[in-house]
């Protein structure tokens, strides 16, 4: 396999800061690029601004044609005049993730400008946090205030999360969705498997595979997706939508695909390292392991939002087993300690954790809702 | 990693059968071995004989050191006097699978007798229903009419439901533990993203790796191991282990294990590969894919069990996300639709579908109470 993640041709909309961005580690990456996509227009008041934070493998193409795959926006079924984020009344902004491959600073960027020497794993770790404050240094240089939003699920939850924490002030509403407050032991060892199907990729070349080009880990990263894949789905999903449906011809053969499941899941493996860069996939699958908001306020989960102005929708589906509904109580009830004002609402769907990015009317009511309303209070 | 996966000098006790065995596939396999070990004595009536069937990853030493880790039997915990697997009641039988590669024929055995040519990736498909037979050829051998039970957790539950399926004289208890009558959609997805990895790594050389001394696709076995040890446990139990406990130092690093459950999935991946044939771990997850014993017999599972005069115990694990308890009602179900005798019992446990190997004396207290009955019914 020798294509390469990105086409070069793809043109993101990007701020530059040459300043750069201290990390938690310790570490200074600089300059700082993060690149971006709106929709909507801005208000005179800049009052009407809603982030909107992607997870893992999404990126700032919230709503439109992906350049690279062709196929729609990742949460375009809830962007648009009427719809949950209202192009109408609200300003989106989505940003590719530090350490993405998306345009924003990550391991496939330059060491320095202009440089051939990329930062593959010499980039440093990052926090949720660090990709909060890459977030933040756009909505500034935006000349915006306060968010009316911030909303996002899965590791856009844990964004939407730490911008509560960090910048309360900055923050008037909160929807953190199908996500948790830290990532449990099983979504560690999951995401290790993938990382281990990379690592042992002879083609990652401990990393530095960036330096022949042309060359990725497509076999260790589509591992690395099949098994997050099937994670993204319930059982029930799984097997409405294959069951043991066998493929062809009944004969038993030792190599091929035998049962429809396999085939979908190697598709969704080798589709994938057309976009994603694999270093990147290193990066940001650890942020989410590290991420644990309690243990940075001593312990103590409701200290992070003592006091806070802000206001939250939580919301959780029925089938996720990857951030399950249990996890979606804990917060609710370290809201409540810290006498937020808090909505929560688990939706029934039988769609498992990717519940949250397909058509479910009855979540859509609550979020546009919880949106609506705060706009209102805002005078938007 | 060049590790010979099975020392030469391990003797197994084997039962050799010229004439081989047809399968399901249309193959012959011939010469057949089938390797095993007993326990206890058999009795001068040969009516105390209780067949014992492995998982996936286990073999033949059921309740003694193993040869190759040096470990106690992977049952060992209910066999012994006054035990559930009473040896001074019964004669315990635990035969390793077709397929298998701790001495039964499998794909790490000549093609023909002492030839170099191993059968490899040519090695036939095989199902359930061929490991059954070659078992019965192994209890005919030994003289013995009819079993007093044939027990088994997980894939050896399969066996056991395909055995009072097919020799429903020979089988006068049968106790299906943790298992299903067929594997569902999600198992049968973890099981390919275990495939894939062994087919990514380029040391298994299409399924030729034996062609080279030495040489296994240690890295793609092992990842295949580990997201099978991710199902094996329970949230909790992985929990509960580990926690997000840090491992070390808390400086953030790229490429090492930081968490302590990662070290423990590369640990329980590397140990594998040194007991294990990577071949034999593509056959045999794809017996038990192609398992569905209501499709065998027209569509309806109670068809598999019409007029049975075998008894049956089932027995379930609260916390197994791997073959839930809805799997096993469905079992019992199918079993009242056939007027079976049968028992169920669901056993409180968080441990997981390893529960069924682990101390949880209700489990052991039920299994013994039911081969002690039988037994005395039997007059054994």
């Amino acid at each position: 396999m020798s294509e390469t993640p990105i086409p070069e041709a793809v043109a993101h909309q990007t701020a530059h800061f040459p300043e750069g961005l201290a990390l938690d580690c310790g570490a200074l990456v600089s300059p700082l690029d993060v690149a971006y996509r709106t929709y909507g227009t801005l208000n005179a008041a800049k009052s009407n601004a809603v982030l909107v934070c992607h997870a893992l493998t999404g990126d700032q193409y919230l709503a439109e044609t992906h350049p690279v795959t062709g196929r729609a926006g990742w949460w375009q079924a809830i962007v648009g005049p009427s719809r949950p984020l209202d192009t109408d009344r609200f300003f989106l902004i989505c940003a590719n993730v530090l350490g993405g491959c998306m345009g924003s600073t990550g391991p496939a960027s330059p060491m320095s400008p202009g440089s051939d020497r990329l930062w593959g794993t010499d980039f440093p770790n990052v926090t949720i946090r660090d990709m909060v404050r890459a977030q933040k240094k756009l909505v500034d240089h935006l000349g915006i205030e306060r968010l009316l939003a911030v909303v996002g699920g899965s590791m856009g939850g844990m964004q939407v999360l730490e911008w509560a924490a960090t910048y309360p002030r900055a923050v008037f509403a909160a929807a953190p969705i199908a996500t948790a407050p830290h990532h449990s032991a099983q979504n560690i060892a999951f995401q290790e498997v993938g990382r281990a199907a990379i690592h042992s990729d002879p083609d990652w070349r401990g990393g530095r595979y960036w330096e022949e080009p042309g060359l990725v880990p497509a076999k260790g990263l589509s591992v690395a997706r099949m098994v997050a894949h099937i994670t993204y789905l319930s059982e029930q999903a799984l097997t409405r939508k294959f069951g043991r449906r066998l493929r062809g011809a009944p004969a038993l053969t030792f190599l091929e695909d035998v049962f429809e499941v396999e085939s979908y899941l190697r598709h969704q493996g080798s589709t994938f390292v057309r976009r994603f860069d694999a270093n990147s996939y290193l990066t940001i699958t650890r942020a989410m392991d590290f991420f644990d908001l309690a243990e940075a306020h001593g312990g103590e989960l409701s200290a992070a939002f003592q006091g806070t102005p802000t206001r939250f929708f939580v919301a959780s589906f029925s089938s996720d087993w990857l951030f399950p509904t249990s996890e979606s109580r804990a917060l609710v009830r370290a809201l409540n300690r810290a006498a937020a004002n808090t909505s929560f609402v688990e939706i029934a769907s039988d769609k498992g954790h990717d519940a949250f990015l397909l058509e479910e009317p009855e979540f859509h009511a609550a979020l546009g809702g919880f949106l609506n309303g705060a706009a209102e209070r805002l005078g938007v």
